[in-house]
């Protein structure tokens, strides 16, 4: 499912490629985070108009809400949400550690009780293979358990064990149950402790998934703690598979881990940032929310999306100030489009041999 | 600036056309409400879109944010929000009465302080024509008194001498200051007293203005005394000039009111329940909240906007349920086309000479 295209002679990074069922999909490709079945205030058109190529959506929030049954009769998440590229989703291990209450973690799965409403629900690493079979995503994550950080080392090597231990028995449900059309990406645990994550990724690569995302990031640690995790996964992740680093980050992290072999990102920054007034521009963040731009009449940015060009800064502040909707959306669509036109100059950086010099601009001038 | 096209044989239904300075509107027209520079959740295009030919702007909300100093430096509020048609603007009186704190109504005009900030502010007829100047807007209401419901005569034929009172004064200021392109339409005030509607109308009509509204209604009274204040005033109102019923109504109302000459109306109310999950339909209202949509797989209704085709009522109920703003945006755009579209229905009627039947078969189909 994945090509790889070309690779810089500079850095680790690569320009790619994966055929999924709904979709070609040009890495290193950036994911709108698209939680409860919709990209918050984005519609499926004006994702094609971003030239979103793949989408993430979250298992445990679809679990919940609408949850399998409807799902299943609307035909997967595909035909509900009305999206018609692929999706990327997790595998709800994430959230069950983030938002679920009384949880509690066992060999055979995680037992807990809804955010929402409190029911005891429980998570193996079968079942939420079959739910993501039934959201019929492109690609579905395998579960696996987040420790927190810091961490002591002996709680990540057991995290780790029960990684790959789960990492085992979805191999085994994979290979009885996969769905046609579906891929399967393992997940690479370890905290910061550059032996544990070496040995992780070499067991799960050892049962052999279609791709391999590095998790249990961006969780506190620092940047060096950060790159250093990916560094010491990534010489054992086969050059052959896609590798995915999850739920980061701000825009010079994800040129710092396309730099280290990292080819999928998804991130809520873009669309969170925006509830706040914040927009991305290649000169670093503007809160719109500054008094500054209340008579400013220039656009968010010289290159922002054609959805958002003729609607000044102060039009925009003015939205924002009085919690108008339109505000939202169009720093919304503003923001994912500086993220997914980073990537795409961060794919043609990488086809001329440019990047490392592309990198190292971008971050001067966003960081200046 | 109206020009009278046709009128129906059986009702007093009237086909015309406005000639504004932002382009041509052909009524009986509905205007979507934008109260604070954005139709709530609507982008201008998504406007376009719809077909939306004039939309309102309120005064007194735009008076207080972004106030007339930024509305001045982007050249008015067609640019700052970045539309190009025909906008009416609303004197901001009605929002003194209803949303101001500490009003003092005096003969010279309206002290009040601000519902945001608690600023001491004044407005005169001068004042909001002034305001209105800066705002650009295609048509420009006077300053009038909207008497509370019910309301004893004696206070009704107090507030209309104001309101008369105001207008002598509007008409001076437009004599000396009329902004090029701006038309001005005055308000028919008088309760639910038909003596002094058929008053007001006789006193405002020989001082001579662009158009007539008839306000003060939805304000509490019966359908019945809605459509008697209409009834009264209208026979006082020139049949060459527009006229316009101010902040309602139900579909039913509106074509009623059509039937009693009125050519043009506003209404929160298409955009504002959508936001409790309503959806109107040709059978009456869907609440979408209801559970038994949660499966259902049909759109809003066969002939809604192709914005929100392919979208399922079963989608749309999970987007309500979640408070997803995609949710929302899809029931404002259905809304909005489906009062938009009965006004498109009933030109046509009129048009055929089939204005009765349309009016008794929609009535009958909606309340049924």
């Amino acid at each position: 499912m994945f090509e790889l295209l070309q690779t810089d002679p500079e850095t680790k990074a690569r320009r790619g490629r994966l055929h999924l069922a709904h979709g070609t999909v040009e890495t290193p490709i950036f994911m709108p985070v698209g939680t409860r079945g919709t990209v918050k205030s984005v519609s499926p058109a004006e994702l094609h108009a971003l030239e979103a190529q793949i989408i993430l959506g979250n298992t445990y929030h679809l679990f919940l809400r609408p949850g399998t049954e409807i799902l299943r009769e609307f035909g997967g998440l595909h035909p509900f949400m009305q999206w018609d590229r692929p999706i990327l989703t997790d595998s709800g291990g994430y959230q069950v550690f983030s938002l679920a209450k009384l949880r509690e973690l066992k060999r055979e799965g995680v037992h807990f009780r809804s955010h929402i409403d409190g029911a005891a629900l429980f998570l193996s690493p079968e079942s939420v293979l079959e739910t993501q079979a039934v959201i019929g995503s492109d690609i579905a994550m395998l579960l696996d358990e987040c420790p927190p950080y810091p961490c002591e080392r002996s709680y990540a090597e057991n995290s780790l064990e029960l990684t790959v231990h789960w990492a085992e028995r979805s191999r085994k449900w994979i290979e009885s149950h996969r769905k046609e059309g579906q891929h399967y990406f393992a997940i690479v645990q370890g905290s910061t402790y550059a032996g544990l994550r070496e040995r992780c990724a070499k067991e799960l690569v050892d049962l052999d998934f279609d791709g391999y995302a590095v998790g249990g990031l961006s969780v506190g640690e620092t940047d060096s703690e950060l790159f250093e995790a990916v560094e010491t996964a990534e010489p054992h992740l086969p050059a052959t598979k896609a590798r995915y680093a999850m739920g980061l980050g701000q825009p010079p992290q994800l040129l710092e881990l396309i730099a280290r072999g990292i080819d999928m990102f998804d991130c809520v920054l873009p669309t969170r940032v925006a509830r706040n007034g914040t927009a991305y521009t290649a000169d670093g963040t503007l809160n719109l929310k500054n008094q500054k731009f209340e008579k400013d009449t220039r656009p968010l940015s010289e290159d922002t999306h054609p959805l958002c060009q003729g609607f000044s800064r102060g039009y925009i502040r003015h939205l924002i100030k009085n919690d108008e909707i339109l505000g939202l959306r169009l720093l919304t669509l503003h923001n994912l489009h500086f993220y997914l036109n980073l990537m795409a100059q961060a794919r043609y950086a990488i086809e001329t041999g440019t990047f490392a010099p592309f990198k190292a601009g971008f971050i001067r001038r966003y960081q200046g």
